[in-house]
């Protein structure tokens, strides 16, 4: 049976996060996987690239599935797509090698996390970032977020899963803005750990606020203890951007 | 009784327009009256520059009150946003002339209207924008823009007040973009017909796709008959930007 590749967009304000919970928990899995039930007339799983939390939001999840299909790629995704509420659609869908596993592939997950830096809260920007009232010292989040980059061990900041240790490299970590009174922190690993980019936005923005200095977040990165982090920065800020892969896997 | 001006924000996803109507159906203006009547303990009328239809939202709405308040107008306005709902907020909020009113004074009002054009619809902007699948002409959607502006009789695009007619000055309009699939028309005119931007851009668009020529959108302007519209497009993606006043009117 072929096996397809689709990069997912969502809204996930209306969910308990990506992976499937028990009956009546609306979940991202969930709807992806009922709308490919109505079009494959039959039961078929997807994986997932990442599984994000409970209101956490993609413009770049990636999943997985296998479906007989007669049709070509474009009349599925727009079966899929008429299939999905509106608030999860499919950008893109590839035929993708059969071995070709969207989490064990992946190379690189980049997510950004947004802060509205203002006195007064913004109803049209509330769902989508994270309303912080005092100004924020973007230089100094920035020298914080230099240390990131590399091979450290994050236990700090979350926690692996079962079975790994807290080893990951990161490559890129920084913050953007303000613009329109938008700050955008932006970080690319190889992967991450469980709460890891809203525990690191949490920490950065004490230091932003002049309640930590940046060594006060170096020494809380080298103390490698979860209960030395800041308090993780809310869900409804984080955004999956994208999940990158080497070409000869997906071949 | 002292007078107050305030810029109000609202994401009119969840509301029946500014306007109040008969009890239960939710709008911006019983919300604010509500959050007034808490803070000033007693029911309090407010008046709007502009009656925004059910869906559609503001970046900068004004409205004025008269209340009797001791403890200065900041303390005023947090008070007031701690008692209104997430989707509207008090941006600012001045003592202003008791002789000012924010509809009759208004010189120049401003909207915006966001399009996203893309052949896959977006769950994070289909709250915030009309989602047009076909590739739209801009270029041939600002020539049609440019014969707006100035006075003319506005009657194709929209209905006047009762009493009034459908002449209307337009100092400015014109799309803007396509940056990240988004295209944005910008609109500013003395005062606007009901339905006018959501009318202009419903035609604008079949310019954009072709159905219509710039000619074919001048002929219907001049015809001055609300029949030769297009459609209007969708109230969620349109947005009151601001409204502008004679500074002396405001002293």
């Amino acid at each position: 049976m072929p096996r397809y590749y689709a990069l997912v967009e969502y809204d996930g304000s209306a969910y308990y996060g990506f992976q499937r919970q028990r009956e009546g928990q609306p979940t991202i899995q969930a709807e992806l996987e009922s709308a490919l039930g109505h079009v494959g007339h039959r039961p078929i799983a997807i994986t997932g690239a990442g599984r994000t939390d409970s209101g956490v939001h993609a413009l770049g999840q990636v999943i997985t599935f296998n479906v007989e299909w007669q049709h070509g790629s474009e009349a599925l995704q727009r079966a899929l797509n008429a299939n999905l509420p509106a608030d999860i659609a499919i950008l893109q869908l590839n035929e993708v090698s059969s071995t070709f596993h969207p989490r064990f592939d992946a190379r690189r997950r980049t997510y950004a996390y947004y802060v509205y830096n203002a006195a007064v809260r913004s109803p049209l920007r509330q769902q989508r970032s994270w309303h912080v009232l005092r100004p924020l010292d973007v230089k100094g989040m920035n020298q914080a977020a230099a240390h990131l980059i590399g091979v450290h061990d994050f236990a700090t900041f979350g926690q692996p899963p079962q079975g790994e240790n807290s080893v990951r490299e990161v490559f890129t970590a920084g913050w953007q803005g303000p613009k329109d009174e938008l700050l955008v922190f932006s970080i690319t690993a190889n992967a991450f750990l469980y709460r890891m980019v809203r525990s690191l936005v949490g920490s950065l923005k004490l230091v932003g606020e002049g309640a930590w200095t940046v060594e006060d977040f170096v020494a809380a990165l080298q103390a490698r203890d979860r209960s030395r982090s800041g308090a993780p920065a809310p869900a409804h800020g984080l955004y999956l951007v994208s999940v990158a892969y080497d070409s000869e896997e997906m071949a």
